[in-house]
């Protein structure tokens, strides 16, 4: 038998659709919209036996295997060449378990963000993993991603609340290693390794995330701000005084671009979204009014007018359409992040005056983001634009992925941050791992 | 010319030891005192294209290397075999920058990490790391081994103030990624793969570690409680209303031995050293004492009082003398942890009625301490000693070290934290980055 054969001899035809019952459940793409070709077949498997058993099929086939969570991507991670199987997790989800002695969850790759944030609170506890896609998005993509958002701030990286981790290798072993523990040095961390390694490694299927106390006392604002030094002002005046849990900067295109001016009559220069928990944000933006450091302040009033905050931020509703945009998510050095936007902007628009840029990002955590419109999104203006922004990442000391990971759109690019010596060590740790390269071939390295 | 020739050749005499000129340099044991041998050699490289140098001729001899740092390990992870060359790293040290706008020193691993810490203070910072150890352990060393020590319970462990990090491969690869990036996912995280991997896949040469903003409103207490649920709620009421950074449990049996009467008149059942930061501390013990959970506390008055409290925790001015020592260091869930002290003292003492046990540990962590004390140190004594304590670790579902790591006193035990599936993926790893197997041979794996 071929492995197609095999593998819908193993799964049932339900769970390995080919042909034309791709159409209208694979996609082409994640969320950068990069992807042209559908899979080979769509696998989705409800059982880590049932992933076990298609990887073992895969690998004994050479047959290249996509791991796919909720496709919000925006790095060309789970998108498949043509020829390429897509792995759904999509049926293995749900949390398993909320221990709240140890503070920890139990749960499935599939499970949707929102629907693990949603049981974390429903127990009295903060998830503290959060991102704009939370509706999509898969618990095992964000650990593939090592996914940042909105919280990072305050509680890390997905890594940091990641505490133990299943997975099944390329061949069909199942790794498993759900400890509640917090502390863990039992050899080597195979849980860091495959966090952010995007599915080339293994396929995680379980994973026991830390939980946190629910937040009390949380105050949001939106502040308009004259300049960047005022934005670092703001930023060093909070972290003395208050408890931050978010600190989102949008430059001023930015900020019209996703409907600020509902929020304030004037589009300021800068505007930022801080959140702060168990109070003090009142007297801190009075204080940095007094001081000239901001401009003007709302602070929300209830949790409708938060979120109506948040919207803006997360581009909820764009005043006008934008096209084939080029996502940026870069690393900078928090200081020199404005001198960055102003020579970036500069250079996209000397070498494509028609391209937009758009300027926002987590400042607190040295993360920026830069939506680029390259009209017509033309392979040479989109690598012209890359070069631009990159370029000026290394020379800033930056690193050219922040949060999003390599993908296959930033594969070509990973040696502005990364040593040839240390891509060596990364082929030599997959060759060990998978060594026939079934697992999401052609993306990172 | 043989290994020794060249090593000698390329180091110079001074950096690289023999014979002779190895006593009272060269060690024979961590702090296990369970090595026997000196090394063949000791080199003392200077730099890193030295460190580089001497393992690239190693690498070519397939001559094993084990790296040191400041010998203070308890897992015996950094003792030689006969024939093994000792790789020092004493003469590689220094900070050799702090970054005050980051948050972030830039430190070589041969530093001792009082100096490190000392470094930071002084330009205003907190080094997050610290432990009992700090006069004599290199910071090289805490990161191999992914310490753990005093600070977790607010802070973590080292791997999470760990932003860059350089290392040299067996072969003498440089791999350097000193980014002072909070998030940079470019790539696997080979600096989660070589923290806590205790020298077996690379040798740790520089770092750049996170600081924090220097702790204002420290306040120390220690308590007398009970029992071990009273150890509980003092803890978990504490999480709610003050800043924890530390909280230390002592057993009656550890506090008497390490002259806890110097500061109650009665040994409890149980010693808390609790501190925290930013105040509240008086209130909250206050509360405790009227609602009974302790039964009585001394609040620090000064800095050297604190410091005395301290001194019982750490065994700085034990009562008696405790020879033939083995040290456990496991991770266990917090509520049974009680339980399993109780189940674990009775069957040591079932199975050898000369030994003596004593219990203590960072119990916000999950995280136990015990030292037995076999009289005698037979092998088939320690042997059930160890399988006394792992066996009821695993009945548990803790793991089988927290912060220590598995060296080669625990690396007979590692099965029963890791799967055979995990061991055969981490032996994979060790080959794919040391093809010839001269790191660190015979430990953790």
């Amino acid at each position: 038998m071929d492995a197609l054969a095999e593998l819908r001899a193993a799964l049932g035809p339900d769970a390995c659709l080919t042909g034309g019952a791709l159409e209208g459940v694979a996609h082409r793409s994640d969320a950068s919209t990069t992807g042209r070709d559908l899979p080979l077949a769509l696998l989705r498997p409800a059982s880590v036996s049932e992933i076990s058993k298609a990887l073992e099929i895969c690998h004994r086939h050479g047959q290249p295997v996509v791991p796919q969570g909720g496709m919000t991507g925006l790095a060309g991670g789970a998108n498949c060449r043509p020829g390429d199987v897509a792995l759904s997790l999509t049926r293995f989800q749900g949390v398993e378990e909320i221990d709240p002695v140890a503070g920890a969850m139990v749960v499935r790759a599939g499970t949707v963000l929102e629907t693990a944030q949603n049981a974390a609170r429903d127990a009295g506890f903060l998830l503290p993993i959060d991102l704009g896609a939370r509706g999509s998005c898969q618990i095992g993509g964000n650990i593939a991603t090592n996914a940042g958002g909105l919280r990072v701030i305050r509680h890390g990286t997905v890594r940091e609340n990641l505490l133990g981790l299943e997975a099944v290798q390329a061949d069909g072993t199942v790794l498993s290693h759900l400890s509640r523990m917090r502390k863990d040095n039992t050899g080597y961390d195979l849980r860091h390794l495959l966090a952010g390694s995007e599915g080339t490694l293994a396929v995680i299927t379980r994973a026991v995330l830390r939980l946190r106390p629910l937040p009390s006392g949380i105050e949001t604002a939106v502040c308009a701000l004259e300049n960047y030094d005022a934005v670092l002002a703001l930023m060093n005046g909070a972290r003395g005084q208050v408890t931050l849990s978010a600190f989102e900067v949008m430059w001023a295109d930015f900020f019209e671009l996703c409907g600020g001016r509902r929020l304030f009559a004037h589009t300021p220069p800068f505007a930022v979204i801080i959140e702060t928990e168990g109070g003090g944000l009142e007297p801190l933006l009075e204080k940095a009014i007094e001081e000239g450091t901001i401009l003007d302040a709302l602070i929300a009033q209830s949790h409708a007018e938060a979120r109506r905050f948040w919207e803006v931020r997360e581009g909820a509703l764009p005043e006008a359409h934008v096209n084939d945009i080029v996502n940026f998510d870069i690393s900078l050095p928090t200081a020199g992040m404005d001198d960055y936007v102003q020579g970036c902007r500069a250079n996209i628009s000397a070498a494509l005056p028609h391209a937009r840029s758009f300027f926002f990002g987590h400042i607190g955590d040295g993360n920026l983001h830069i939506m680029v419109e390259v009209p017509g999104f033309a392979d040479a203006d989109v690598h012209d634009v890359d070069r631009i922004a990159y370029d000026l990442v290394r020379e800033a000391g930056g690193t050219i992925s922040a949060e999003h990971g390599i993908g296959t759109l930033k594969r070509d690019w990973l040696g502005h941050s990364r040593s040839p010596a240390e891509l060596a060590a990364m082929r030599a740790i997959k060759r060990a791992l998978d060594p026939a390269g079934i697992l999401n071939p052609d993306k990172v390295l």
